[in-house]
């Protein structure tokens, strides 16, 4: 008989509280309340009447109720290829060369499924998106971590997300025999970047010359303020080896509807697809007959552009408060995200920090700080590192834009009490 | 430089056509037109107009359209808490007790994923719903068969789904040092057996005795045709050890909706709802809303009594062409498949089977012939058993009746052409 039948495997049973769930907490016991929570990455506005009225009127049909096919519904799948098409250079098979998962995050943990055994090696830039370690740990990956570092200035100036730096030298040192995949994220969270063309070509012939499948999570891919590179079109070796990821949450401000994508040659979909079945079986219908509607529709009712244009506006407006502060931060090239140096921000030495909060690096104070006593929540970043290299941004906060205007607004009212902690 | 980019992961790697796509294919060749379709469990028809109009009220709420927390919507574990609170005779809490997933599917795979470790060794009945197997296979499981046997006299005579008869003794014989789960389906996909409590008391008595968690998939717990036993009420002792899985899919009529839960002591559903953050994250907002309204009105609708004498109907009526045919079937105690066995009907010798059907049990060729001769699509079951045990149910088809009068109707005129086959 066993002795423990309620032991969790060792995947599930980490004990360290997460970074979404210490920020919700002191949301909650704030005495600030309502809290402006420029947190999580979520919009705080619906998707376009366009797209929910397609939802609306999937709902009415009884196959758009019912199971999809695995591989997604066929109109989706086509509607994708048609948008994604002129952005490849190239005609993308709906067939074949797309597959539809449950949000971005199954399809990349599908990913991970199709081709990972245990043992081989993933290449991840620190910081990451935090799903990513737990996915490729899942089918017995292990993670290899190559940092991405601040420009030197970052603390005292205001600089270019662009110069948050990798070493294609560092990079090139951690590939081994055992390095099956790399992760790629542009444009990026949490730093804003939008890798250069040049980058992406230094990385692809990385990934070519070792054989390494390229994993390019492009959920931010309609939102860039700089040219924006898709490593998919550099080569047709390197096309040969990536696997592009997509997000129709991200796209129409929909998180939680949990339609995702992936484009990629037929040898590497076709096992993401057989992944994917095998974990979620088939994803939401009615959502993803409206994602359809929205792809087929975007460019005619100008979605794209109003949804670029619109986003670079709040950013811009809402960094303001940090021009007005004397706030260093890294202005995005794309995404929703702004990382923000505080540095200068001196926190009171005897403030009374929680433990599971006193024991985490700076930047886990300074979200606790800012929620507490200012009532704007805040994404220490760290979380989004190793702990060997949590100290490369423990100054920094991230903060979300994908917010209404007026709480924006009101997020630039109450960060103009850091004043009186700006030393 | 590795030499094989592009091998797929071994758990991806599987080489068999799938039953799905073998009917599908043969579907679309077949010289009748449309398809009668009684193969795949979906529903013909739309979920009730007032669990649409709520999945329409919820597109037009911010909040319903952004990521929903992990564990699922408050307001929704609320709903299933009340809802079954009273089928569990204990109050449910909803906070602790009961998890969302994207479909029973993705439920079931988290709760492998939160409990099993490489080796670890999970029973099964067969037959079984074919996804139990990778799903236990991911987290490195091992599946350990049982088998269920049909009465002896089920291939000259109808005979009732209760009797096919699992040997507890067989059962017990099986359980190793190793045995960490087990998995129950009751209703049962394909067989229609309602376990009863004795057999349940028997399975309960085992588990609690080697501490093995049972994981009860009761997806078609709303329909029964005899008395219904959920074992998580049998005892304290077998409550602790038990996770019950829904699926809001089949409860409503919306296999596409991948709404899916779970309800356990908090020991158990705090792993499970672990496993599926990093599988998911979260899943879909605006129709977890919908199912919570759906669990808040169904009582005072009528809804639960109206469907499972819909489905009740749908079963009698359709079987009467088996009486008429003089094919013995096992009477369905509850969902919505039935089994009917063909040894009475006699292939033709010479009839052209493709290499890939010919080289499968002769339920696939049943099956086969049923298409391209009736245009009606059934299940061979043969693919829910091992190869060892297939050649248990190799003269059974399974049929699915949750589809619109009208086609089963359609279904019963063709079927009748089996007349003339049958010696
Ligand atoms: C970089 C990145 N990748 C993937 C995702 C997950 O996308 P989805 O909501 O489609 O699963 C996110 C969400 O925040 C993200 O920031
Ligand atoms: C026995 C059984 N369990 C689970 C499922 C999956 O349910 P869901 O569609 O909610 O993932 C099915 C679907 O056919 C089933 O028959």
């Amino acid at each position: 008989m066993r002795k423990d039948p309620f032991k969790p495997a060792a995947r599930v049973a980490g004990q360290r509280q997460d970074v979404w769930s210490i920020v919700n907490e002191a949301a909650l016991a704030s005495p600030v309340q309502p809290i402006t929570n420029l947190g999580q990455g979520f919009f705080g506005y619906n998707p376009p009447e366009f797209v929910l009225d397609a939802a609306r009127e999937a709902l009415g049909k009884v196959e758009c109720n019912q199971y999809s096919p695995t591989k997604g519904r066929p109109r989706l799948k086509k509607a994708i290829a048609n948008a994604y098409s002129p952005h490849f250079n190239r005609m993308i098979n709906p067939d074949t060369e797309v597959t539809i998962t449950t949000g971005a995050n199954e399809g990349m943990l599908s990913a991970f499924m199709g081709f990972l055994e245990a043992g081989d090696e993933v290449i991840v830039f620190e910081p990451f998106f935090d799903q990513y370690i737990s996915n490729i740990e899942m089918p017995g990956g292990k993670v290899v971590y190559v940092p991405m570092t601040p420009p030197k200035n970052g603390a005292t100036q205001t600089t270019s997300a662009g110069e948050w730096f990798v070493d294609m030298e560092v990079l090139e040192d951690k590939i081994t025999d055992k390095t099956r995949m790399i992760v790629l994220n542009s444009p990026h969270n949490p730093v804003g970047k939008v890798f250069s063309k040049e980058e992406l070509q230094a990385i692809g012939g990385l990934c070519v010359k070792h054989n390494i499948i390229i994993l390019s999570d492009e959920v931010y891919d309609r939102l860039y303020y700089v040219p924006f590179t898709r490593i998919a079109t550099l080569s047709p070796e390197i096309a040969a080896l990536t696997l592009t990821v997509g997000s129709a949450g991200k796209n129409f401000y929909a998180t939680g509807w949990r339609v995702g994508y992936l484009i990629g040659p037929e040898h590497l979909i076709k096992y993401v697809s057989a992944a994917h079945t095998r974990i979620c079986y088939s994803s939401v219908s009615p959502l993803q007959e409206a994602t359809a509607v929205a792809f087929e529709r975007a460019d005619e009712e100008g979605f794209w552009d109003d949804s670029k244009k619109e986003m670079k506006g709040k950013m811009e407006r809402f960094n303001e408060v940090w021009d007005e502060l004397g706030l260093p931060y890294s202005i995005p090239q794309g995404g929703y995200f702004v990382l923000v140096n505080l540095a200068k921000v001196k926190l009171p030495a005897d403030y009374p920090f929680p433990d599971h909060v006193a024991n985490r690096p700076r930047d886990f104070k300074l979200s606790w700080f800012c929620i507490m006593e200012l009532g704007v929540a805040a994404i220490p970043p760290t979380e989004f590192f190793t702990d060997a290299n949590a100290h490369i941004v423990e100054d920094w906060l991230r903060f979300a834009v994908c917010k209404e205007d007026k709480i924006l607004e009101s997020a630039k009212e109450r960060l103009r009490g850091l004043r009186k902690y700006i030393k």
